[in-house]
């Protein structure tokens, strides 16, 4: 038996649980302790649903995740804990039904143990959560409590949303895979919608194998499951600085570029891609067409709880109700031809790798940090994955971005499973 | 006064207690004689909120749309009402939250006057609505109850939702407008998912200016009220008999060609338009896609109420879980290249038009008639409207589909409004 089964990945967990060498109780009790030991710092959580995973680790349903303890972000729909959307408005609100992507976990025999912190609504406003690596420094955002919770081996997986840069950049922070698959791949059915037209489900993990094992179920698209990949294969990895390359500390710029120098000597085909002139005019037009589409989404919450909206979510909705619905329309076509041009400029690579965030997490608790570096990808919805490995000046995590074709995930996954390999 | 205000269009109604002719408690209490008189007959409404809507009809919201009564698609989620998703498992239901699209009318000064019938989930599986031109044939499916209200003068307008046909078909087999815009014009905040990615809000009226004015609110898109546009432009016509020529009755063939012909005499310009073969296959695609997206919309209650689900929605769900994720992105690619084929297709025209439906309503309340006729547009996201005037042979009405290009729709309701006032 393992010391700590807390910190076991994923599907080490699962393997051992398969393989009798661990029991679900074991594995519960490992992380239920380490919570206990823990949560009073890091605050990764809004519920934990201790009677209830204790009693499922007694018996647990078979299946892929039979009797693994999974998190779930809160603004995810639950039918048996309170889900708040990180919004006082909705303290104590209990769904009619679990999210789609509950139910396949539950169904695949995982413990739902809580929830976990969301920014409110899943925009800018922090929650309670610190990073768990300093717990003066913002573990980053939307995806708070599910960044911290997996990095500090409260649980081996969590799910995330990411409608700008709120599963990589928190993924970067806390030093944890963050994997965001291409848009549609993974159901939002009973997620509180943020962007409709760029919101996605993904998931946060310690192994870029664990991240595409979990999303192959939650998408039913087995090819996400890398386990059985070619161990041979050498990505050509497209060094791509992007127009925000100036927004980046220069210690994440050196850190960036010497780790790209150390994946060449490891083997991987190194080229610089340059993104044409547009895609420094997409990063704002994801911030107009978000908005816009904010002013929607909050409506009735702005409407009826105006006291008890935050002023940087009140900011962005009056904000996207200024925007034309014309600039609107226009920053969507932007975002749908930037797809297509992204396919072109990687035609000699297989991924790009771009910085995670500007640099280490910030100091202070009521910031998550700037999503600069995540808005393009999310905009042009195509896979993107933080991979964790470098360390900043401050010894804090600092997170490789790897990005993809729309559509390409499987090689993704596999790319960013090497640079994981490789990285350090 | 008008004699029977509950007839007034959307927009008469709104000019006329602008006006000070007519106050919204004679309005309100004009349809609800009228509901008293037909509901048990039609079975149009899952609640009504009578005293609700008497209370605010005193002293209505001022706003375009204040003291208008108005039906909610009981698949739209209210603060103040039940909200059932025309399923047992949700009787009762009360969501935390109204709808954006809710909280847009209330703002406006509208009414919420009540819930209207919603097929199951809004797929197959018929509520209690019957045709109110005939009480033994279907009103269609699955925007039932707001098709039928409107056609039987309950309210004005009403809110409905389509992800197959179900706008279109109960417009056309009710005799009253329906409009689905572009997708992703209209906020889905709040309403119940069937397939997100070809869900749309929609709004059945018995006008089409008053259609593209409720739009245009719903959507804050100005350019959709079309009410001082001009009237002297006559839109250049693209007869599309599409693949699915065969499926409608001989009699709907032969409306269609003498309606296409009066619009000629009337001074359309008319030419055939023909579909290349990739529309045939979009709309089995269509259905394929759906199925696909319903195992992940319908899997909570499937798998937590499976007694509660019907049989044709349980055979639909267990076809999607069968779908692989491959054949649903090739469907989905399918979908947006059709667009811009559509787009092609269309360079000599302003619109298409072809049946909503198949022909008259169905006798039989058991099933809502086949979307055969709608499947193609709303899976390419493209306008659609329809049109009533025809006749069938049985008396009852048959509506003509006008159909544009992808954000083309203020054009669309030009040529519909044009030919709703040409057609007969």
């Amino acid at each position: 038996m393992t010391a700590n089964p807390n910190t076991l990945s994923l599907l080490d967990a699962a393997r051992a649980i398969s393989d009798g060498t661990l029991s679900s109780e074991t594995l519960l009790q490992s992380c239920l302790d380490r919570i206990s030991d823990r949560e009073d710092s890091v605050g990764a959580w809004m519920q934990i649903d201790r009677d209830g995973a204790t009693s499922l680790a007694k018996h647990p349903v078979p299946g892929p995740l039979s009797g693994i303890p999974i998190g779930i972000k809160d603004l995810i729909d639950t039918v048996d804990m309170p889900t708040g959307y990180g919004s006082p408005i909705y303290t104590g609100h209990r769904p009619a039904q679990d999210a789609a992507c509950v139910s396949i976990i539950r169904n695949a025999g995982g413990i739902v143990l809580g929830k976990t912190v969301s920014t409110e609504f899943a925009y800018f406003q922090p929650g309670k959560t610190a990073n768990p690596h300093d717990l003066n420094r913002t573990p980053g955002g939307s995806s708070s409590g599910s960044a911290a919770a997996v990095a500090d081996c409260h649980v081996p997986a969590a799910l995330g949303t990411q409608t700008a840069g709120s599963i990589i950049r928190p993924a970067s922070f806390c030093g944890v895979v963050g994997y965001k698959p291409s848009y549609g791949y993974l159901p939002l059915t009973g997620i509180r919608p943020l962007a409709p037209s760029m919101d996605h489900l993904g998931v946060l993990t310690r192994t870029v194998k664990d991240a595409g094992f979990l999303a192959s179920l939650l998408g039913r698209r087995p090819e996400l499951d890398i386990r059985s990949s070619s161990n041979d294969w050498v990505p050509k990895i497209g060094f791509c600085q992007t127009p925000q390359w100036d927004h980046a500390d220069t210690t994440t710029q050196s850190l960036l570029t010497n780790a790209v120098e150390k994946l060449g000597k490891s083997g991987a085909n190194i080229r610089d891609i340059n993104l044409s002139a547009s895609f420094a005019a997409l990063a704002d037009a994801h911030g107009l067409a978000m908005d816009y589409e904010v002013s929607f989404t909050g409506l009735f919450d702005v409407t009826n709880h105006p006291d008890q909206v935050s002023a940087k979510f009140r900011e962005r909705f009056d904000a996207g109700q200024q925007v034309s619905s014309r600039d609107y329309d226009d920053a969507l076509g932007q975002a749908q031809r930037s797809r297509a041009e992204l396919r072109n400029a990687m035609n000699t690579c297989d991924v790009l790798i771009c910085p995670s965030a500007p640099g280490e997490a910030p100091l202070g608790l009521n910031a998550t940090g700037d999503p600069v570096f995540n808005r393009i990808w999310t905009f042009a919805g195509v896979p993107c994955i933080n991979v964790p490995g470098l360390t900043g000046p401050n010894n804090m995590p600092v997170g490789v971005q790897v990005i993809g074709r729309f559509g390409d995930d499987a090689r993704v996954l596999q790319a960013a499973a090497w640079i994981q390999d490789h990285l350090v």
